[in-house]
């Protein structure tokens, strides 16, 4: 997108940080009763009377977490809101508010930033969620999103990672693995292009995957499926590093220890097949990958009829006195102790 | 501090993201009964019953907003927490929480980070502030940081920008044009440091100055201290971008106009004796500089009583109708159009 020279592009200096603000968020809606004022003072003043307020914040930068030569704005814009409304739902929480701040360099033209915003709007209106502050500025380098996303739950809904017991099943939302399947598709063809520019990729058959990584969508659905099947989850976090170190935060964080049974990790054929092409273990894929932005959580014993069959839960494993460690029970009935393969930001490639 | 090669470092990439949150945030006292859970989970938990919350957030980044050959990171730390609780202040409320996300390339170590916390610490101690919550990443180039402040207050205290009328007056705290000051200053020992590097600054003569760029302190006291006055402000906004600049802010979204007196702007007497050596006029300082972070805000005539001889408290001005504009009535009685020298973050040097 940044690349097409023919399109009508408004240089930031000439708009000032000021005007940036009011440009991009003239027509910001509100769709939440709590917020009682939004962008536009030095505070929004929200009012969440006997609920609890969560409040979660993330950074995402350029060539570190996303890479635009192969990101569209809108797809990021739309993902950065599901990376932060993600860790809400991960308290069995409804989102309700974010801020959105972001620095960039001068090589952006206006329209460029009214893309990413566009993604971040949409994704608002879909998760009724109101963007209510934020901080613009120009970056000496690249891009840079800060987001901090404000929820709202009654107090004993909310799930924490520490109330995981041993016995309690360990359950995940959706399919995993995809979103890496994805990145790994979209890093492939960046290379292709590098080689022959006038190479047409063809995404078509790894559409899902490739959606799973450019535009997730984080699980606002749960909470309240939950709530139907009159379920409380013990013990709650979302998969963004990986399903080995999200297993692993939960087992330290409850103090217990887990059987992970690797015949019940849901993948979707997309992902085994891409996989195979990729000479990639998909369980491996699925324990490591990262980015999914499912939810892990753990339902007592007790709950087992009302989640089980559910298309949207998988039952993956139980926990365990912690004395007994953490474990992946493969296919081939080993028990092999489980390890954080999660990603390393710090670490060099 | 970055530049001392005997001390301790211990590398970004030896501890990794989750030894680096863990390293940094492990002593991390709460103060404020509305933190129910702060850091170690997906989100933070917080409780304001009856009371409004307020949330603001700012991006402060390396080579745009300081420079760290003259910034100590301790002061860094401390001026990015006060950035941030200045904008909460100005709504005329307490400030409760923060998060803080910063991106830090491999060029720091561990001891720089843990600098740069150390004053995000102390700000915290000494507002009363928990910090709850964020996130910690690589960067490609400087460092970055990221504060979302979180506050509360009962309704009827909040103070918008919008709220001054016509015959209010205007008042600000402190002094201003310091920050600005000190900054000149800074940046002329920087340019002598790269001739001389022996050269040994004095620093002394400008050490008021000096301390209101690196290491301003935001006004928590004023809520109170006009609760106990019985003023309630009608309209209040922080001073980042320069008096000029916040008061128009203040004019357009109140709808009114306003004189200012050039003779009632309060300066202290270091900026009145650095502006003679720096060959600048004193009132654009004030006007222009901007990083004072004192508050601005307008009250009813009828609490002039109230208000008058605080030491705190200076009266600059008063409102006027929107139709008779905004101006600076100058020592000589001339009367000139205030315009808006606010910084501007996408305007080349």
């Amino acid at each position: 997108m940044l690349e097409n020279k023919n399109q009508e592009r408004t240089s930031l200096e000439k708009l000032g940080e000021f005007g940036l603000i009011e440009q991009l968020t003239k027509n910001t809606p509100i769709h939440q009763e709590s917020t009682e004022k939004g962008i536009g003072d030095d505070a929004a003043v929200l009012h969440f009377s006997n609920e609890k307020t969560l409040v979660s914040t993330d950074l995402l930068i350029e060539g570190v977490h996303f890479d635009l030569s192969y990101v569209p704005l809108k797809h990021l814009g739309y993902k950065a809101v599901m990376v932060n409304l993600s860790d809400i739902y991960a308290m069995n929480a409804t989102a309700t508010q974010i801020t959105v701040s972001i620095a960039v360099s001068n090589r952006f033209p206006l329209e460029a930033i009214e893309e990413l915003y566009a993604g971040i709007a949409l994704a608002c209106k879909k998760h009724k969620v109101d963007l209510v502050g934020g901080d613009t500025t120009s970056s000496t380098t690249g891009l840079l999103i800060s987001i901090t996303a404000i929820g709202k739950a009654i107090e004993t809904d909310i799930a924490y990672r520490s109330g995981a017991q041993p016995n309690d099943l360990l359950v995940v939302t959706g399919d995993i693995g995809g979103a890496y399947m994805g990145l790994q598709v979209l890093e492939r063809e960046k290379e292709v292009f590098k080689v022959n520019p006038n190479n047409q990729p063809d995404l078509e058959p790894y559409s899902y995957i490739v959606e799973r990584q450019l535009k997730p969508e984080a699980r606002k659905d749960i909470a309240s499926l939950l709530k139907v099947l009159g379920v409380q989850p013990t013990a709650m976090i979302d998969i963004s590093d990986g399903l080995s170190s999200e297993i692993l935060h939960l087992c330290k964080q409850s103090n217990v220890g887990c059987n992970l049974f690797e015949d019940k990790i849901p993948l979707d054929p997309t992902v085994i097949s891409a996989c195979e092409e990729f000479k990639l273990d998909s369980t491996m894929v699925a324990l490591s990958g990262g980015e999914d932005y499912e939810l892990l959580f753990t339902v007592a014993q007790k709950d087992f009829e009302k989640i089980k069959g559910n298309p949207n839960l998988s039952i993956i494993g139980h926990m365990t006195e912690a004395n007994e460690g953490s474990h992946l029970i493969t296919r081939g009935n080993t028990k092999i102790p489980l390890t954080a393969q999660g990603w390393n930001s710090f670490q060099e490639d």
